[in-house]
C-alpha cells in the first residue's frame, strides 16, 4: 500500500487502463473524489494532457482539468490496484503493460466481460492477485478523453486469486465514497449473471444491426432473447454455480430491466459500427466452450457466435 | 384426363399456378415440348401476352411467343395437373385460385418447400388429390415474361393423397421428355431432404445478407450451416424417416454441393432484398413445431426462425 493515512486505513494508488468508457468514467469518479488515480491513455494521451478527462454522465458532468495521464506504464510508478478496462481482444498486450506497475500485493482487477480473462492473465502472471469486475453501465467515449454516461453505473467485483476480499473491500468503500454503487461478489457467479446480458444483447444488436429497444420490442425476439437467457443460466448453474444456482426468473428480471432501459447500442455493436474487433472470444466462444467441457449444450449462444465470427471476417 | 390418344396413352393438360422463375421454367419446358400447358399470370400477363414467354437456360435460350396465358382461373378450363408454383406466402388464395381448374382426378401438385403445404390444402379441399414437388434449380425471374436459369433443374415429386402414383409417374415422363430430370420419390422423405439445403442457405444468406458462396468460404459458418444440417437430418429421421432414414453423412454431400454451386441468393434472399414477404411459415416456423411436437429441438434452427421473424418485421 503507497502510504499511511492520519487515520490509520491505506489510501489506495489506482492505476488505470485502457481510458475508454468504462475506465473513463470509473477512474474519473475516483479521482473527482481526490483519490489517487494514474491513467494509461493511448492515442487520447495528448488531448487530454492538454484539456482535461471530461464526464458527462446523468448524475452531473464533470471535467478533471489536471489528471495524472501517461502515455505508457514505464512512467507510471507502482500501484495497489489496477483497473484493467481494455476490451479484451487487446488482453495480449497485458503482459507487457502490466509490469511496471505491480507490487507485491498489487491487486489486478478486469473490468471486462465474459469468461476466462482471469484464467488466461494468470497464465502469465502465475502469482498475482487477480480480481474480476462487471460494470452495469451504459457509457460510451464520444470524443477522445470525453466519455458519456447514459445509465446505471455500478460495479461488482470478486477475487480470482486474491489472497482474501481485503483489498476489493476497500476498493468498494472508495467507489461508493466517489458516489459510485459497488459491491464485493462471488466472481463465478457475477460473471455468469452479467452474461445474461450480455450474451443476448451484443451479438444480437450486431447480427439484427439494431438497438436494445427495437429487439425488445419484438415478440418473437424477445422469445429468443428469453431462450438464450435461459441458456446461459442452466449453463452457468451446470458448470460452475451448481451450490448458488442462478434462479430461472432471473431472466425475465434482466428482460423487464431492458425494457426499461434507454435504447442501447452495447460495447459489442459500438465495435461493429466502427468496424473493430468484436470481444467475440471471451464473450461466446469461451462460455460455450466451457459448458460443452461440462456437458451442456448452448445451442443457440452458439449460432450467434458463428454468426459473429462470421460478420468479423466481413468488417 | 383430357384427351385419349392414339396409342393408347394420355395426355395431360397442365395448368400453371404462379408463373415465376419453377413455374416459368417447368411449364415453359414442358409448353416447348408440345405439352398442353395453360399459365396463370398476375402483373406479367399483358407483357407475356404480348412478348411470350422468355426463358434464358444454361441449357439453351428459348421463347415462346405463343403461350396460353390467362390472368384469372374462370378463364381457364379444367386441368388435369396443376403446378402450384406461387411463393408459399400465397397459399391461402388457393382456396379461391383453384375450383375452376378441378375435376375429380386432378392433381395438384405443390411445387414448394418446407413442411405443411400439402396438409394445409387438404383441410380447404378434403377430397383433393394432392402432391408435392421439390425443385432443385437455381432460377430466377428476371424481368416480366423473363426467367434466367441458373443452374441444375431437377424436380422430384411425390403422392400427399394421391390413389396411386400413376399420374405423377406421367408428369415425370412428360417432364423426362421435355429435357427435365424428373422422379417420384416418397414425399416425407423428399421434403425433409430439400429442407437440409434450404434450411440452412435460405436463412443464412438473408441475416448474414450475403450469398452462399461467402457463407461457405468462411470455416465459423461452414461449421454452423453443417450443424444446422445435421439438425434437420436429426429431426426428420426423429419424426416422419424412423423407416428410411436419412444418413448423416447427405450433410457432407450437400456441404459439397453447395461448395461446387455458382453463388447465388436463395429465394428467401430475393425476397428480402425486394423487400417482400419471405416464406419463413412453411419453411422455419413449421418444421421447428413438428419436430418439437415429435420430441426433437431443433434449436439452431429455431435461432434462424426468430431472426426472419425479426427481419420481416422491419422491412
Amino acid at each position: 500500500m503507497s502510504d499511511k493515512l492520519i487515520n490509520g486505513t491505506e489510501t489506495l494508488r489506482y492505476g488505470i487502463i485502457g481510458t475508454g468508457a468504462i475506465g473513463g468514467y470509473f477512474g474519473g469518479m475516483l479521482a473527482k473524489a481526490g483519490k489517487d488515480v494514474h491513467f494509461l491513455f493511448r492515442s487520447d494521451y495528448d488531448f487530454v494532457k492538454e484539456h482535461g478527462l471530461k464526464v458527462d454522465s446523468i448524475s452531473g458532468d464533470f471535467c478533471l482539468s489536471e489528471v495524472h495521464a501517461y502515455n505508457n506504464t514505464h512512467s507510471m510508478s507502482k500501484c495497489d490496484v489496477v483497473l484493467v478496462c481494455l476490451k479484451s481482444t487487446g488482453n495480449k498486450t497485458l503482459k507487457h503493460i502490466l509490469p511496471p506497475l505491480l507490487h507485491e500485493n498489487t491487486v489486478v482487477l478486469m473490468i471486462q466481460n465474459g469468461l476466462g480473462v482471469e484464467e488466461d492473465l494468470q497464465k502469465d502472471f502465475p502469482d498475482l492477485h487477480i480480481a474480476g469486475g462487471l460494470a452495469f453501465i451504459c457509457a460510451n467515449k464520444t470524443a477522445p478523453g470525453h466519455i458519456a454516461h447514459l445509465d446505471f453505473g455500478k460495479l461488482n467485483v470478486g477475487s480470482y486469486s486474491c489472497p482474501d476480499d481485503s483489498v476489493l473491500q476497500q476498493v468498494c468503500s472508495d467507489l461508493e465514497n466517489a458516489g459510485v454503487e459497488a459491491e464485493v461478489l462471488e466472481l463465478k457467479n457475477a460473471r455468469w449473471r452479467k452474461l445474461v446480458w450480455n450474451i443476448p444483447f451484443n451479438g444480437m444488436t450486431v447480427v439484427m444491426n439494431t438497438t436494445t429497444d427495437a429487439l425488445i420490442a419484438n415478440a418473437d425476439m424477445r422469445q429468443l432473447l428469453h431462450r438464450m437467457m435461459i441458456e446461459v443460466i442452466e449453463a452457468g448453474n451446470k458448470s460452475d454455480l451448481a451450490e448458488n444456482p442462478i434462479p430461472t426468473e432471473y431472466a425475465d428480471e434482466i428482460m423487464h430491466m431492458t425494457e426499461h432501459m434507454t435504447p442501447y447500442s452495447p460495447s459489442m455493436k459500438v465495435d461493429f459500427d466502427s468496424k473493430r474487433q468484436m470481444e467475440i472470444e471471451y464473450l461466446y466462444t469461451r462460455p460455450v466452450e466451457y459448458a460443452a467441457s461440462c456437458g451442456y449444450s448452448m445451442a443457440s449462444v452458439a449460432v450467434l457466435e458463428k454468426q459473429l465470427k462470421f460478420i468479423q471476417s466481413t468488417i
